[in-house]
């Protein structure tokens, strides 16, 4: 059984929390429907990017992520209803002071497997996540789900090596990329289209290295800038799944609401890296080096 | 003065490695002719890839590779006498049974700056590489050469997010790859095109990660397979150079011999890594991980 039907909720945000997660309960539908098994929501899909400005009332948003709170529980009800496995992210609260980037993962039955804390925390104009999130303490992870065993990293995650090789290191045989990533407008005419490429590039060649599958679900729409007289984002869509080769098998639009299946199948990965066996040939005696910031004279 | 004229010299092989060694010291002098700074050759450039079989007498191939070793200051000649950086790559012989796949660096005035052993070595069909060189015992490098400071890794390293980590956090501006990559004909039908987009893919990765320029110099021409009645390897060329976000800024054809220059300018690494400060969100605090092979339970 290494057939596996994996799906992507790409969608846009209004002010109102209940508003999103009904619409992702809606997603989920479908995508069950369809034949989905796992499903990954974007980045913290049940509100507007509020890091776009820091605001200390934004921290209201925060909910804790645990196996008897409301949202992880409405989830695990999803998932044991239509039998489908949830990777969703959220808002976590632990304390006051306290908050995370955090991704839950509930299995087939609804089963609460755990959580991954983000662990690279960005920081540029509208994109403030140091003010609200502290960075990852968890450490990277692997979740065994009823499908597949699958990795859970998140956005700004993404642009390192590190942390997706950590991952497949675990046995993931799937990363997905919870995301929220778009254009500030005055960016967009000169860096857009090469941001956009540098992204997708960049999390496919984590599936060459690492012979595995890559799926970011990203989120569409424009969404304002709270602070009066300035530019909101326009978030790029255009979610997509990898195979271990780093060929994009599909890409959502950069526009519009999907919820898409992708059917994958596991055993290419061992073919992958029987063919290219990158794995083999690590000069893990020479890497210490890594666990530098920089290398100072 | 953050201009830089990059060269990449692409061409076929013959028997003769006498004639190989004069063709590149031609195109050597063409490229400085036409601006170039820094000029790199394709991997193992004076012979044609005899890693194809295994046979003891090939070694007879390998040479010394130190400041007093008879290529080394050929090239070192050439070097001085056209006022460029030449990046070279050869079969080193230190003793024997002492083998090494290597790229010595030499400055514009002609000066040994050192040299790099090739770390990650493969072994497939018709590239057994392991019965030919050892793993490099050199480490990561970097060479402050007259015009840049320059990283060099082999090929095979080019899958390795490690390598080209490595040696941009030793603050390479540009990492030259020396390549000898191509299709075995009964793979090119299915494998053929994913494997050139993995190849450049994971390449322009690492110029994104890290921030830097990325510099392949592959070699062209179809070479026959010495084993009777076998297929032989047709290399697929297309050099390339990537500049700080993975953008392609030229390639070469696919089968035709070019030395190539590529204008790049040095400022846009400060640029790109002021724009998504990758480096600053490093948690190598959490990278243990990657001194591993795999995780086992």
């Amino acid at each position: 059984m290494s057939k596996v039907n994996i799906a992507l909720l790409q969608h846009s945000c209004q002010a109102q929390t209940a508003a999103n997660f009904a619409k992702v309960a809606g997603l989920i539908a479908v995508a069950a429907r369809q034949g989905a098994q796992i499903i990954a929501t974007q980045e913290l899909f049940k509100s507007r990017y509020f890091c776009q400005h820091e605001a200390y009332d934004l921290f209201k948003l925060a909910e804790p992520v645990n196996e008897k709170a409301a949202t992880v529980k409405a989830l695990s009800g999803l998932a044991r209803k239509h039998k489908v496995v949830i990777v969703a992210s959220l808002f976590e609260r632990v304390a006051g002071g306290v908050y995370y980037n955090t991704a839950v993962v509930l299995d087939a039955d609804g089963k609460y497997l755990g959580k991954y804390r983000k662990m690279h925390i960005p920081d540029d104009p509208q994109f403030y996540e140091k003010f609200y999130f502290a960075p990852g303490d968890l450490g990277f992870k692997v979740f065994k789900t009823r499908y597949a065993d699958i990795g859970v990293l998140i956005c700004w995650d993404q642009w390192y090596p590190e942390a997706a090789r950590l991952t497949a290191l675990l046995g993931a045989q799937i990363i997905f990329y919870p995301t929220a990533i778009g254009w500030l407008p005055a960016d967009k005419k000169v860096y857009g289209e090469r941001q956009h490429a540098s992204w997708e590039t960049i999390q496919r060649s984590h599936a060459i290295a690492n012979g595995c599958f890559v799926a970011a679900a990203n989120r569409v729409g424009s969404e304002p800038n709270p602070e009066k007289g300035k530019e909101g984002i326009e978030f790029w869509g255009q979610s997509f799944v990898a195979d271990p080769y780093g060929t994009v098998i599909k890409r959502a639009s950069s526009n519009k609401e999907e919820a898409f299946i992708v059917p994958v199948d596991l055993a290419v990965i061992e073919t992958k890296r029987v063919q290219w066996p990158f794995l083999r040939d690590r000069r893990i005696d020479s890497y210490n080096g890594i666990l530098s910031r920089f290398h100072e004279e």
